[in-house]
């Protein structure tokens, strides 16, 4: 942490001042935070009897995240969530926030204070705490890493490795909302098709910009142990599904016809001409959960799930590593999941 | 964390590969941590009944550090150990590294081995587990992004606030070394004055690659409750003690002459011309810790400092805050404390 006075990161933002700024903006008092931002450390009371939970990421301007398509309030919205949804599909609440800034040249303080604001809006709804961070100039664009702690109760952590053969394979909410929404982003000019209602288009925009971690599911799928595996999906349903497979050694065969798809996304694709499931398949950062459950467990997975309001949809079955994965068409042919997985901004250098 | 391969580093650096070969050289079984690398989170048993530390630091290139007077491994061991220094600050013990790595295009394998070589070599001492991180790739240079997590037993962490008028001001080891060493590396052509000897000059510049966090002086400090404030020295002594009293809302009047200094600055400072106090009190990254203590427990800690084989000088005294900070010259003047604190690289840009 050290949030000290030592690098200017321009000459209009004192790192001191913003610290102050920031600390005194988020710094919410709380019996289980002893000293947050300003000593050499964050000091907490951790949850009695609880296993700890912990996820870091650093994001790169140009790579992870475009200031062409997203406001600082956005990425930091974002950044936020993909942090919370790391601790959502390890089935556990997340309690504290880091977060490191490094700000270019000609970096502003309005731009900083969006950041922050950003992220302070996705932790609001789970009380997480920002307890700590570092400031510092950056010679390049703008990086942020954020360190997320949470706990969970002992042996109720989900891991990617545990899926069966024979479990189903599920999903929450729909998929290829977020792709579709910053596709729409990145092509201002319109599309081939009919044009996309307005209402339909804001929606896919704030899925991608201001996507949900859902903290409440995997809390539920972990405390009802209604899972073997679990994983958020950042990378895209194709890439993740490959993470639970490798790490559980086994395979899977995707019902391409299953995939949950929203109106808007059916609606996007008709516009563009393309497949939805093609978005559903390759689309990331939906940050929905992709869980595998037991086959006995799936009738009160699925009425409980109703009972809760939350939606969740089988999209296929756990099969033995040597079938590798698979999807089955909606005529019924059978083929290799193709390796699509969404890689976010390339690097623009 | 998402350890995954969404980010091409460059052609050659797959994250993925890259991570899994970390895993493999650094992920030690261990009780404690019920999963390391490669899931969403990592997933660790904290140790009973202690107050947690938490601390982070980002890194950049041409900032933080350069990659003209440092290699890969010596980064990568000052970045660990500014975090380890912030956790003996705290009088806590270290316990779980996450990293976050961006990593140009032109980045290469073994550099980026180097680093994690570097950073576990600092670690090993404290036996602190790798347990997470995230790497991906950079538009610009390289950024390190260090989380560091330690424990203390309730109510023993030391804070920066906490000084009373009249407690002594203390430093660990000796000061200005960082500095001298620093300057040897980036003044290749030599100085005007009469050689360092090259024992000495190895010395500094080992002292600036390699320093120490002191774990051992601040747990002892701790568990003895010998301190009523503590800081490591990061900054410097002119920026660190003014961390101390602003959180103590006290002055602070320093002896220069009791300054302690290693035999090879004072050598370097006489080949150079400069004044060897000048050093001490503007250099920053020794990572001594900077202490006070009661006058009642001072003839217990110099004592018990001489058992354990710690090196402590008092070099001042902690003075009301309408005093503000001094300095006493050997002559017995007495003037502001300059605000010379170490700036560390400053952007290159």
């Amino acid at each position: 942490m050290a949030p000290s006075a030592r690098h200017k990161a321009s000459p209009s933002l004192r790192e001191f001042d913003l610290i102050r700024t920031i600390h005194r903006r988020y710094s919410r008092q709380d019996r289980a935070v002893i000293r947050g931002i300003g000593d050499d450390a964050a000091v907490v009371i951790p949850p009695a009897r609880q296993w700890h939970l912990l996820t870091t990421d650093l994001l790169a301007e140009g790579v992870h995240f475009d200031l062409r398509t997203s406001g600082f309030a956005d990425i930091g919205f974002r950044a936020a969530t993909a942090n919370l949804s790391d601790i959502a599909a390890m089935g556990g609440t997340p309690l504290y926030l880091l977060i490191g800034l490094a700000i270019p040249n000609n970096g502003r303080e309005l731009q900083v204070n969006q950041l922050y604001r950003g992220m302070m809006a996705a932790c609001r709804p789970h009380k997480v705490r920002l307890i700590g961070g570092d400031v510092s100039a950056s010679s390049a664009g703008w990086f942020i890493s954020i360190t997320l702690v949470g706990s969970v109760p002992p042996h109720r952590a989900l891991f990617r490795r545990g899926a069966r053969v024979g479990d189903g394979i599920y999903v929450t909410g729909t998929l290829g909302d977020s792709l579709a929404g910053l596709e729409l982003l990145q092509s201002r000019s319109g599309s081939a098709g009919p044009p996309l209602p307005p209402r339909l288009r804001r929606w896919l925009v704030g899925r991608h910009l201001r996507p949900t971690a859902h903290i409440a599911i995997g809390r539920w799928l972990s405390t009802e142990r209604l899972a073997t595996s679990a994983i958020d999906l950042s990378d895209g349903l194709s890439g993740d599904l490959r993470h639970i497979c490798e790490e559980s050694r086994v395979g899977a065969e995707i019902d391409v016809a299953a995939l949950p798809l929203s109106p808007a996304c059916r609606a996007f694709a008709e516009t563009g001409g393309s497949e939805p499931s093609a978005l559903a398949l390759a689309g990331g950062e939906d940050y929905e959960l992709l869980f595998t459950t037991r086959p006995r467990h799936q009738a009160r997975l699925e009425y409980e799930a109703r009972q809760h309001g939350f939606r969740v949809t089988r999209i296929g079955t756990v099969r033995p590593a040597r079938a590798g994965i698979r999807i089955k068409l909606p005529d019924g042919r059978r083929r290799p999941l193709p390796q699509t997985s969404y890689e976010h901004f390339r690097s623009t250098t």
